[in-house]
């Protein structure tokens, strides 16, 4: 798609859905009682966006007809910001003569997107129907791999000689604005498309009219290779407020070019995978968690699950087997809840931190190791500061100075080894080249679970029951453990 | 900052952090033996937001020195790019005049970030410093609250008139060129300066030379307060592609314009918050967490550890309140993490979908009563498939039917119950104005630990204590109840 200009439908303060509601009230209204040219003058001012998602609320049949009167221009941008299931049901509905102008016109990546989701057959009849030149377009995008550079990127550019005069170059840039999807970056290439310059209509507007591109344009590119993958891209144009980036082969040839408008997609579904990680959410379309129905609903989400369940019988193994310090003193149990939850917390915040801290690459002046010494410090010190909190509780709970020491004890270890392990799984995963994110949040809380108590009721044993038996032992019962005890 | 053009150093495959590391090296080590002109061949083809982390990386007293050899041009948008510490460090170091330049010449954005985090003293001695017209400017900016509209937006814009033709407008970009944030996207205003229209350099580029810019311009604008939220600023460039925005005022006159590039820092700023509320830390300059120092560190993190301290200790005291009912069966504490854990999971889950979908704004369409009964089922769902897992161990492990059963139907309330209240309360906080990811995920873990321990041990009261004295009563236990207790 090419960027917008800021035209808008009327409203002034921005309420998008409540924009797409109202508009497909009017569409419905219109179109049952026939008064299509009505139809027009609503849809004329609207952004193709808003009249996308308007037609998307119309039941399967108005939506052929709400599209039919659209004009040429307006149909091709509606069409690429229709949901996949608006698009599948207008192929099918309209006639392949109807769909065959906006299948050509549409942008290679966003064509390349919808083919993807088509069945085979049909997205070989769409093929065969394309210009020979749009059908290499997009079996080429086709052939990236998911996610990468070659996969985002648009193969409409502008691309100048070194020896074009800037005002030869303003011609071409005039000539090409319409069907391009940006004149605001320029490169230049040579005889064997190899990517030699660049430069910005900004450069080319305010340059003598006579001098040469090659005077005008900067030798030093950045670019990216086809197999980038898309989160690279995004954060390469991020931290160089860059409109575009180029995208080469390995030959240095340049192939085509990703957009700034793309890129703001992959950093929202990037953080959106983050954060799905962090809550044991499946990652899928982010975009359609609350248009699925419930089965796939549960099927996103019942894997991690499981695998968090079959970690706590774990917990639930450790407590089973220490039934003995237990039912010597019940109340420990009333401890176990607040380790594992305090534990998991640290947990979480470490792993959440590095976690962002990768994506954002702002933890990389660190370094790994240092990264993970820090937050073992940190779990210490919260550790500490929570004892001020839970030792008088569990001393006054639990009955006895002992069960708050074997509380206090295990929590400072339990918080040390939670951030620990925190920010230490992420990072090994990061290493390993794995996802970080797969070493989500509620799989370390999980862990630490099984942990905690483990140390906890092992400090408590030794607390609760070996020391009374050695004291004893040594004669010193009568004098002390009473006090202890009590 | 204007947009970049692509223009960078030598490496094709980009490795921001090496490459800053590399030239800081460099840098170092001509510094120290006094290399200058060495120093300006290796800046100068080097993006500025490279030569800024370099100098950023540097010891302070050679920050300065650094920072002195480059040209203005690039002494002014290196010094945007620079950290705050920095920025600071060679304010202080710099004589004041050397620094006078660079500021009157900062984009008005920039500089009010800037301003905000010096001493009240220092920005007065600056602001006396700059030009009257740039002084002005940076007031009003100061003057908007924070993460709105007003905060974000540069005043540098290019504004052209209805009656100009497209020759005298191209002409006024042409020389405005150089010193405005983006000359892409352009603005109509009367002699009120209130915005009549909109056009993009494309429209401008393409029309013939003496039609008007009445005639080229889209009258439908849309177009944002000074007082929006900047996340909603965010949200309207990325629906509609757009480049920029145009901020009006209460009576729409033209007061800025948002360009894409902080945009994109917002929405990457969001996300952060989002995932930092999930993972119970306190959202702060989110950029700073791993070079602030553990203390700053402990205190963003121990507020909520503390409030979920607090709270598990109502799970304590609802396991000892039930100490009868685990003293005859000490088994069952061992599966009180199991179905704590699990309840948590599943309210994490639906409070991460929801919370992620009122971000992006995916959950609108479908409205917070359905979304909540949506998750409630989803919760019930999940539950009955758990069961499949846990009820079988549970009976295996607790050595008795009834703790299965127990296990079995408190997993299903549970469940149930987490997923309506990982749904609801983000909703009901968005309703009150607030900010759903307050309602965060270890809040609704923790309140599910609670309630979910409480129904536990009611529901195993009633099956291993009461029932069994029913069927007693009742005459029956010979029969059934050693069956069922076996």
């Amino acid at each position: 798609m090419t960027e917008g200009t800021g035209q808008a439908t009327a409203g002034v303060t921005v309420e998008h859905h409540l924009l797409a509601e109202v508009v497909t009230r009017q569409l419905e209204a219109m179109l049952s009682v026939g008064n299509y040219d009505a139809v027009k003058l609503l849809l004329e001012p609207v952004q193709p966006v808003d009249v996308a998602e308007a037609i998307g609320n119309l039941r399967q049949n108005l939506q052929a007809i709400a599209f039919r009167l659209l004009s040429k221009d307006e149909a091709i941008s509606v069409y690429e910001y229709l949901d996949t299931v608006t698009q599948q049901n207008l192929l099918s509905l309209l006639r392949s003569g109807e769909m065959q102008e906006v299948m050509e016109e549409m942008s290679p990546d966003d064509r390349a997107r919808l083919f993807e989701e088509l069945p085979a057959k049909v997205v070989r009849q769409l093929l065969d129907q394309l210009s020979p030149e749009e059908r290499k377009v997009t079996a080429e995008l086709l052939g990236y791999e998911a996610e990468t550079a070659g996969r985002l990127m648009t193969t409409e550019y502008i691309a100048l000689k070194e020896n074009q005069t800037a005002l030869e170059a303003l011609d071409i840039v005039r000539r090409r604005a319409r069907d391009t999807e940006t004149i605001y970056s320029l490169y230049v290439t040579d005889n064997e498309r190899r990517l030699t310059g660049i430069l910005s209509l900004r450069d080319l507007v305010t340059a003598d009219p006579h001098t040469l591109i090659r005077d005008v344009m900067t030798e030093e590119v950045l670019s990216v290779r086809t197999n980038t993958d898309q989160e690279k891209v995004a954060r390469t144009i991020q931290r160089y407020d860059f409109l575009a980036v180029p995208v080469v082969d390995l030959e240095q040839r340049l192939v085509g070019i990703v957009t700034v408008d793309d890129v703001i997609d992959v950093i929202e579904q990037e953080a959106t995978r983050d954060l799905y990680a962090a809550g044991a959410v499946q990652a899928g379309d982010e975009d359609d968690y609350f248009s699925s129905n419930l089965f796939t609903v549960a099927r996103r989400r019942v894997v991690w699950l499981a695998v968090l369940v079959v970690a706590s019988f774990f917990t639930s193994e450790v407590i089973a087997a220490n039934e003995e310090v237990l039912q010597k003193v019940v109340l420990l149990a009333a401890f176990i809840p607040l380790l594992g939850g305090t534990g998991g917390n640290v947990g979480a915040q470490s792993s959440t931190v590095v976690i962002r801290g990768l994506s954002t690459q702002s933890i990389s002046a660190l370094g790994p190791l240092k990264a993970v010494g820090r937050e073992a410090m940190a779990g210490a010190l919260l550790g500490i500061l929570m004892m001020i909190l839970v030792v008088p509780f569990a001393w006054w709970r639990g009955e006895s100075p002992l069960v708050g020491l074997s509380v206090g004890m295990s929590l400072l270890a339990i918080t040390t080894l939670a951030a620990t392990a925190g920010a230490a799984f992420p990072l090994l995963f990061d290493r390993m080249g794995l996802d970080p994110a797969l070493m989500s949040t509620p799989f370390i809380t999980t862990c630490t679970d099984v942990a905690g108590t483990l140390i906890y009721l092992k400090t408590a044993e030794w607390l609760l029951v070996n020391l009374p038996q050695l004291l004893t032992a040594a004669g010193i019962s009568t004098q002390i453990a009473p006090v202890l005890l009590s």
